[in-house]
């Protein structure tokens, strides 16, 4: 025998999922499907169809939009086709090589990111199925009103906790106007999406804001830069993270965190500085409902700047739908302060905050912040088509919702499980599926315990240990005892669980959760058990 | 300047879909939709809770079960993790190269090709987060009931029409138990399950069969071998699309196809494959409504077998719940020739045979065959956990019951889209958002036209257009006439389509097709047309 210190290693088959993957269940599928069909109904109702686009997409047309700007190009699922294409030049015609013939590739490919990029891609397919690129400029852009659900992918290096490299998003977009009209529009949808899943109107807040009134502010200040404005905006978007004064150091000198790295500064000089903190402080509240009103927020931004000032006549435009509308501060609430990380927001810009607290690990009370945002992006389908259609729209992030109503304990009522029908004798095997069809023509969830059956109480136990862990509400036993006097055992297995706590006989236990119902009266009596 | 034979390309971006990957319009969408509702119900009738699994998994866990076992291997979507990982050993534990270090690699990641393969990785995972591997062949295997849908992703080189590389599966699996009465069950649910979708008794039948049966006759036969038993149902398999005179060469001598390619034969017996041709021939119908009852086909079955005897024993007792629940042959019938591609099962298989007809290219009415199946797969989790777990389970193919039903005209009604509020002047704007939010409220969709306004009348042309291409089934027009009488024009977009093929007066079709309504009465009004 070989020694046993040789022992030849041998790869293995470890059953495991990929890092930052999950299995769903039962009970969060149900809490998502709620999230969804509920909001689904509220889309549909302000006029939008569902497209789904694929899973899987060339990765040059999803583009480099990545959400978080400074992970461009990474964060992605990519791989190569399987397949040999050839390679397109600008028009559309065949990429040929030095020796002229059609250069072949293994394309490029990539799970989808997020499901704005594919709708870009649908959109300006489906505009090149019907102009040539040298028509697009003046072709007139078709409307489209479209929601989508699904799954979406990021290769997150640094998975903090709670995030996801799978998750579901469930967006709405209007991509061809520039009403802003309908960017009220989404605020509205986005409220009455969280009310018709389930969200008290105290439980959130939408907040709105605009790209235009910050750019001007950064423009009045002197900013005349993308890079510059860019890199300032990067700043700002973290005040609610680090604090307006960390936000001051950073634009300045720069700052040490707790931890001692150092963050470098922009070194921006001390008016500009001034002037954007200035400018925030203003507005910055730690509670989003004690912002002023909507039209005293307007009243109060005095930026001598054009860009500033249609930034202003687009949410006042705003603000006089969601007041005819009966859309108030409840709801709707502006915020000059907020920022949204996605580099290619253009106008207006929502985001809807949580009120709800969840005690986190440490037991402290705390809100967990966004729950979904949007806004508008003209350069849509810039990167492919290389012309500016206007959207806009939002998405709902249907894990990160769901994670939040499980923790703030605001779940809707979990599902009870089937009723169960034990195998008690099989002699009545079927007789057993006898009464569970006849409690499923009733609408009842009925299944008949099928694991191995084994005469005696240990199997009956087994089964009913069975029948708690799917949530059952009823167990029913049919033995020859029974059989022979026309009736069946009921249990009540929640008000089993219930009386357990205080009844310590066992017999006065089985009296009070146990009925013998006659076998013709059993589906009526099963029924009013549950109702 | 550059002469123009010289100008040089470059790579564009050609905003397109990966061959084999589809865009879903909304009334795919809807019908899918519908699909998997009401599917998801019977399951859910029937004790099975919905489970998820993801998108992305290690290419190992998913295991080389392709669906065609030609392709093992092949035609999944592959690709190595962009993460660094540990390799394990058979015992989970890291897996040292001759260095004694740990080897790290970038392990190959495969999207899902069905969802069975990550069920038994679900399954075994979750085993084995409760016992040891040298525990696991004496622990108890719990029970699982559980659905799923989702997309699944297949490289197929050759596409044939009508296949796609993304398509959706609604399976349902019971796991842990050899009880076929959960066989009995699974042709009940698929039954149920495609009449709750819309189809009516006489539109499908199930077809079972028992593996048993034919690895039984082949035994009895002389066949000894797993790889011969394999070569041989291979062939088998193609009865249907090939005849049973072709099956007979191809057990034989081999065949020229009609176009000219030559098939090679398993050069078998005469008497082998006659037994096999004879046994065939008995129960091969065009019509499977035309098989004998079930109780005949287990009588006319004669194999001097023990492995068939049990396949009879198997089918008999699922035929005796079938009949107790009023599951006839209208519903379901034994048909002891098809075998199902998959190698794995090992007992009963069932497959739903469509039995509508569509027009094909040809202009020939055809059957479209197979819309779903499965099979009881005792070898589910061994590939993973080397022990045997016993399983069945069926899989509806969404996408090819929903292609069906829209060719054969047995689609659903289509949705309407919105009422759409038409954008005549903009000093009514906000007034067309309240008469859209009164609309709603009463559980109307609409929406407000928001493309560019211009005035004038190709403005309101235009505007209709959209409202065709929207199937929207009312259109409302506010003007400031309109407007001065307390009234609101209302068209009647589906009346207005209908009469507009024989009222050829364009007054005369306005006057029967609009109505002048009452601000007050819109939305009673409104709701009356749609109902």
């Amino acid at each position: 025998m070989a020694r046993k210190s040789k022992k030849k290693q041998v790869r293995g088959i470890i059953p495991r999922k990929i890092k930052g993957f999950r299995d769903i269940d039962p009970n969060l599928n149900q809490l998502k499907q709620q999230i969804i069909e509920n909001a689904r109904e509220v889309y549909k109702l302000y006029g939008f169809e569902h497209w789904d686009t694929p899973v899987l997409e060339y990765a040059d047309c999803l583009g480099k939009y990545m959400p978080d700007e400074d992970a461009a190009g990474e964060g992605v699922y990519s791989f190569r086709s399987p397949e040999v294409e050839p390679v397109y030049d600008t028009d559309g015609r065949d990429f040929k090589g030095e020796d002229g013939k059609t250069v072949m590739e293994n394309a490029p490919l990539a799970m989808r990111y997020d499901l704005t990029a594919p709708l870009a891609r649908k959109y300006s397919e489906d505009l090149l199925s019907q102009w040539k690129r040298s028509q697009l400029a003046q072709a007139p852009k078709p409307m489209l009103k479209r929601f989508q659900y699904g799954p979406v992918f990021r290769y997150e290096m640094k998975l903090a906790p709670g995030r996801f490299r799978e998750f579901w998003q469930l967006d709405f977009d209007t991509v061809g106007t520039d009403d802003v009209t309908v960017d009220a529009e989404c605020c509205m949808i986005l409220s009455e999406a969280l009310e018709a899943i389930g969200m008290s109107r105290d439980s959130y807040v939408v907040k709105v804001n605009n790209r235009k009134i910050l750019k001007g502010l950064l423009q009045s200040l002197g900013v005349d830069t993308d890079e510059q404005e860019a890199a300032i905006l990067r700043v700002v978007d973290k005040y609610d993270k680090i604090g307006l004064d960390n936000v001051r150091l950073e634009l300045g000198e720069g700052r040490k965190e707790a931890s001692g790295s150092a963050i470098k500064g922009l070194h921006l000089e001390a008016d500009l500085r001034n002037g954007i903190c200035d400018f925030l402080g203003q507005f910055i509240v730690e509670d989003p409902t004690k912002l002023p009103s909507r039209k005293a927020v307007l009243e109060a931004i005095k930026i001598d700047n054009s860009i500033a000032a249609e930034g202003l006549a687009e949410l006042a435009k705003m603000d006089a739908v969601l007041e005819t509308l009966g859309f108030d501060e409840e709801r709707v609430v502006f915020d000059p302060t907020f920022v949204r990380g996605m580099a290619y927001y253009t106008g207006p810009i929502f985001e809807v905050e949580s009120l709800l607290t969840i005690t986190d690990e440490k037991g402290k009370e705390r809100r967990v912040g966004s729950i979904c945002g949007g806004g508008r992006y003209d350069g849509l389908v810039e990167n492919l088509l290389g012309i500016k259609v206007p959207a806009v729209g939002a998405s709902i992030g249907v894990d990160r919702l769901a994670a939040l109503l499980e923790m703030a304990d605001a779940l809707p009522q979990q599902e009870d499980g089937p009723v169960l029908i034990t195998h008690f004798d099989n002699d009545f095997a079927l007789e057993y599926q006898k009464i569970a069809a006849e409690l499923r023509a009733a609408g009842i969830k009925t299944e008949v315990y099928c694991g191995t059956y084994k005469k005696g109480g240990k199997a009956l136990m087994r089964q009913l240990k069975y029948a708690d862990s799917r949530n059952c509400p009823v167990a029913i036993m049919l033995g020859s005892n029974e059989h022979e006097n026309g009736v069946v055992a009921v249990r009540d297995l929640k008000k089993g669980a219930e009386l357990s706590k205080t009844v310590e006989d066992k017999k006065e236990w089985q009296r009070l959760v146990q009925s013998e119902v006659k076998r013709d009266e059993l589906v009526e009596f099963v029924k009013k058990l549950i109702d």
